[in-house]
């Protein structure tokens, strides 16, 4: 069995109200039990001092040593597509490591939100990555920007633009990545189902993304981000 | 949009009733329609001549070039979970190649199945594989064996034999395959929630299993064979 791991909400390693609840009434704990907590990208080995429907008393333990995370920040920009796919999509590019989601609204995207549903869907998407962040024990939670156009991500936070396509014939994914993995920030751009447009892919290459495809494979689109997270840890494996 | 895929049951090119009751009511094809018929794993563009309730005509127009099977066929030895992690394990894996899926009785499966409920699961599967291998334009239906125990497994059947284990602290996978894929069918064995026993793993190693670590990351159950199996696409991608 695994330690329960919690995200703090300040330096104090405060739980917010909703873990207070999950701790308590989920996971049963109880004084002198242990939990972590983490903080700033610290782990905190923790003992429960005192307990009570609003806070929790903490002792540091001891902070512990983790390398959960990956040594390049990879940012998925994620078209949007329907919300179960797109919640799986989330949860699972946290558990393999993601650092940030840029979810994009693009030609082909399914749904089409009003500004108040894209605020709701922004909470909701910030809570499953944080949830699969603490299940998969990591250090830090996945940043999951506001729902943005492609023309609107910012190009310069990145030292490699990749871009999936399946009309890409002649370069694939490892020729790009087979020379070495010599980025500090990378980012990956998914399409919906039925892929970007054609103008759209363009636009991409303009500013410097590079297209690739992902073999012969029709892959799912909920697929792609495992797909692409997963040869990233096996590439970075030490 | 795709060309609509089947499976043939015979060397004629005949459906089975469900795909026949798929084509016509679900998809609405009529005569003059295309659709591509898989037979010995080889693909022919095919005109529908006629239809009835329970039988199509079909004309041969082509037989199709298609490369989309992996040039290493990769068994899959799946520790029995949970019916929906199950199906959804063999679902992604026919979606990214697997060449043959072996259920595994372990000590920490979550299910026991009595022998009438085994055939009616490996009923289940092989549909769960053949809809899925029609849906991602395979070539071939992944092989979905009994469920047997891991003592059972026929091992003269492999070349390279993996065991994937969070035990392992020394050698990771990528350790193993960087070296080259210099095989032509690789067993991997997966698993349950909780990890195969120490016991288990001891009797794998001595029939001649490697163990590796997928790294530092905790996968869900269900997230490792999409991760392995998106590995060996991208080192197999040409």
């Amino acid at each position: 069995m695994m330690m329960q791991r919690y995200f703090a909400i300040d330096a104090n390693l405060s739980l917010a109200p909703n873990d207070i609840y999950h701790l308590q009434k989920v996971m049963r704990k109880q004084v002198n039990d242990q939990i972590e907590v983490v903080y700033a990208g610290v782990v905190y080995l923790c003992q429960i001092e005192s307990i009570t429907g609003t806070s929790v008393g903490l002792k540091v333990m001891a902070q512990l040593n983790c390398i959960a995370e990956l040594p390049v920040e990879i940012t998925l920009g994620l078209s949007l597509v329907s919300e179960s796919k797109f919640n799986l999509m989330l949860q699972k590019a946290t558990e393999l490591g993601v650092g940030a989601i840029i979810p994009l609204m693009v030609e082909r995207s399914v749904i089409k939100l009003t500004n108040e549903k894209q605020a709701q869907r922004l909470t909701r998407w910030k809570r499953i990555c944080k949830e699969a962040a603490e299940q998969s024990h990591r250090e830090v939670i996945p940043h999951v920007q506001a729902v943005t156009s492609l023309a609107n991500i910012n190009l310069m936070d990145y030292d490699l633009k990749l871009l999936c396509s399946p009309k890409e014939k002649n370069v694939n994914l490892k020729e790009v990545l087979s020379k070495g993995i010599d980025y500090d920030r990378i980012i990956v751009v998914i399409g919906p189902e039925g892929g970007l447009t054609i103008k759209e892919e363009e636009n991409l290459i303009k500013q410097g993304f590079l297209r690739v495809s992902l073999g012969e494979r029709i892959l799912r689109v909920e697929t792609v981000p495992i797909f692409i997270l997963s040869i990233f840890n096996y590439l970075l494996m030490r």
